[in-house]
């Protein structure tokens, strides 16, 4: 035998009580496994009874409205000394059910997530069991291999051999971090010395971009002055003929412009800025070209549609929502990077030796968690491998392409009835919130209203979910209309 | 009846195509309830066996070690245009759970997070299910109403009869919110012109603190420099007359010191810095206080233990992760905020009309989402709710109280054994990573190790699962002698 091991050995739980308390046996854990198990099998059951069969059905309601002080009573939400028993608990489980939005519903239209997708949810079971920290490959062995093949499937999408990607806590993240790695590959001292001394750093991007872009300038110490908005066109298109002059202008007033943040599918109207168009000004300039493609990414599935993201292989970055359009379950966002001279863990890293050692004994390039500026990383690759692996390319295809049929479909039967008009009356500013409020509290459907610009309140059907059909196209129209009777 | 309802009704799936493609029946959604349902239920049933049942057993291993080349091999990780059948499906689910690290096992002493508890499972598998987004009323009404009453419970834990608070992805974004709230209350104007113009800002933390103030610093624009890192005592604790010195040092160099990050737990040896002493300073110098909590924040359950962090209500945040020590599950971290004006929101809002309408129905104070720097918010708090209604807070004070008495005995019993020392020999620095090896390898347990400053590698043993009992302690001493043989 050699000499013993000598190794410093230090309990991270604190420092020890003085007098030891034996409230219970050291010998027993605290969980009790069968019980345990029992509670969430019965979970279970619940998820499936009221949740994804009631949860999807037409013929239910998509939500059951309670006011908030009603709600709170009901759920008895007061966090007590003492536990409660089990069948206690089961009811709990229950009215959160009950209570929660069911947005799988076919006619959840409120929001740019809805539907289910079962794989995707097996895989979100599976990780949740599984509890572990997409940082190293010592403790994620698995999701680091399936994070970067899904990466390369959303690489090769976007018309890029190589690359390198991440994924993040959505979309709003994925832009901000577009922001900082620009702005370190343009003045890379910025991560030890700050903004000062640097000169004032512009972004440009369309009015109609996600306010995440204005969210992010803020948190990055730039400022939300620095963000000018670019006009749009009757599309709500970033026009780039109004890019140039404000590089220009911005450039003739001291500032420098380094990144534009194009939007493939913006929020409101679902518009595609023109990509190639853009490229060719970044390139012009020599600015970073980001695209926040969080709700329009997935068009790259599709043959037919995918030409609204022409020129994206050229940008830098791209921010996609797999969580979106294609039901993977939230959280589900991927930034995507050209780069392939390690930009991301230079800009992000911090070396931590107690989690990155050096000496480990596999390639310690595997260790993605230097990459992003989380420690703390919650595996959400899974759920989307599992689903592609299901349904495979040509599967997600088609729900693009169904999606797209759906909303056409939509406006074809718009058009010929009486109500609806794709114009804007003034009158009806007040009408789209009390429309609103009978559908929440009768539940029959949702479906989110905004007002835009100059324009009042209208309506935005959002229909890609998987789970829907042309009788729910065909209800959302009738039900437009029979919500706004006697009003 | 009253005139037609008029409204602009947009289809943000994007610009319709040329030809309707005809791939299906509309009518007929994409998605087969029963299959899913049924492949759903194999998967829970996989769960049960691999992860919950097996995972868990001291008798089988903590890790199925292979080499990335390999693992990749037997998960067939590749892509591809078509979808693959339920049996092979199941396949993947059930080699993603034999080749994963079962961090719920006993003798999984790795991380700072461990163990399982049923119940906050079960909030996790509901908020899958019901997958939703965590950014108003209106789309998550028991969500919502369930964050406060957490955050609430959370609060008074620290103290504080009134506050503020959200959850975030993981403690490092916890705790650059904390400081993107610090500055913005010294410089309001920064969230509009950015950080030009203003005088340098900096940052004090201990030498020990977690690597996420860094990063944050980099990301906010503040830059790395501008971390002042202060000296620590032989506990690991910061040193409150160097915290003083170095303060006055920086205002005599002409920078703004605005934050002092203190520690409760630190990431390597579980040291908490002295609170109180700290809060005098920061009321002398009128510093903002945050207190990165995220490890040793659940002591405040503890009548024993609190005494650590004494002093923690004169902070001005703090950052506590219930996904570590309480067992909640991956992520679950707060922002507990003293202040009651609002600040979170005032700072972090973007006022985004499409999602955080004025003229709703409801109090649109329950749209929380705004005080967010995130969009789309994954939903974290029902498993803690839920977990915390389940055993009381009696029962997750019994929890920490019994991983102090782990820590306790296990330096007890290494003090009875001849080869562990609580000293540091220049001739083990390459011994750690090779038990390491070969204890992964094994799959016997997983233990992480690390250097700290001038000290070689040493291990760092997480005892706190719920799940572990004295046993597990004795294992972890045999089998590090078990290892070590023969080196």
């Amino acid at each position: 035998m050699c000499p013993p091991v000598y190794m410093f050995v230090e309990i991270t739980a604190g420092t020890q009580p003085k007098e030891p308390a034996l409230l219970h046996d050291l010998n027993e854990p605290l969980i009790e496994h069968a019980e345990g198990q029992l509670f969430l099998t019965e979970t279970f059951k619940i998820i499936l009874e009221e949740v994804l069969c009631k949860g999807t059905d037409v013929k239910e309601k998509v939500c059951e409205w309670k006011e908030p002080e009603e709600l709170a009573v009901l759920l008895d939400l007061e966090l007590r000394d003492t536990g409660e028993p089990q069948g206690k608990l089961l009811k709990r489980v229950k009215d959160v059910a009950k209570y929660s939005i069911k947005t799988s519903h076919p006619r959840f239209f409120n929001q740019l997530f809805a539907g289910v997708d079962y794989h995707s949810m097996a895989g979100r079971f599976l990780t949740e069991a599984l509890n572990t920290n997409l940082y190293t490959y010592e403790i994620a062995p698995v999701f680091v291999l399936v994070e970067a093949e899904v990466l390369r499937g959303m690489h090769r999408l976007v018309g890029w051999t190589e690359g390198d990607g991440i994924f993040c806590p959505g979309g709003s993240i994925s832009n901000m971090y577009a922001m900082n790695l620009a702005r370190y590959q343009l003045f890379p001292e910025i991560k030890s010395r700050g903004l000062w001394g640097l000169p004032r750093l512009t972004i440009f991007t369309s009015a109609e971009s996600h306010y995440s872009v204005k969210k992010g300038a803020a948190l990055l110490g730039i400022g939300t002055d620095h963000v000018i908005l670019v006009k749009v066109d009757d599309g709500g298109r970033m026009i780039p003929e109004d890019l140039e002059e404000k590089i220009k202008l911005a450039k003739s007033e001291g500032s420098v412009p380094f990144l534009v943040s194009c939007t493939s599918g913006t929020t409101v109207k679902g518009a595609f800025d023109p990509l190639d168009h853009i490229a060719n000004l970044c390139e012009k300039y020599m600015l970073w070209m980001h695209v926040d493609a969080a709700w329009g990414g997935s068009v790259l599935f599709s043959s037919k549609h995918r030409h609204l993201m022409k020129g994206v292989d050229r940008a830098n970055s791209v921010a996609w929502n797999p969580h979106k359009m294609l039901v993977a379950g939230l959280q589900c966002s991927a930034l995507l990077l050209r780069d392939t001279t390690n930009l991301l863990k230079r800009c992000h890293s911090a070396s931590a030796t107690y989690l990155f050692q050096q000496d480990k004994f596999y390639d310690v390039n595997l260790d993605t968690g230097d990459k992003s500026v989380q420690c703390s990383r919650k595996v959400d690759c899974l759920k989307l491998w599992l689903m592609w692996k299901a349904v495979g390319s040509a599967g997600l295809e088609a729900r693009v392409d169904k999606a797209f049929i759906h909303a056409r479909y939509l406006v074809e039967q718009m058009k010929k009835r009486e109500g609806f008009h794709l114009l804007v009356s003034i009158s009806i500013t007040l009408v789209a919130p009390l429309i609103k409020e009978r559908m929440m509290k009768e539940g029959t459907m949702m479906v989110g209203y905004q007002p835009q610009e100059n324009r009042v309140n209208f309506f935005r059907v959002v229909a890609f979910s998987p789970l829907i059909s042309q009788k729910d196209m065909d209800f959302f129209l009738n039900e437009i209309e029979r919500l706004g009777k006697n009003m």
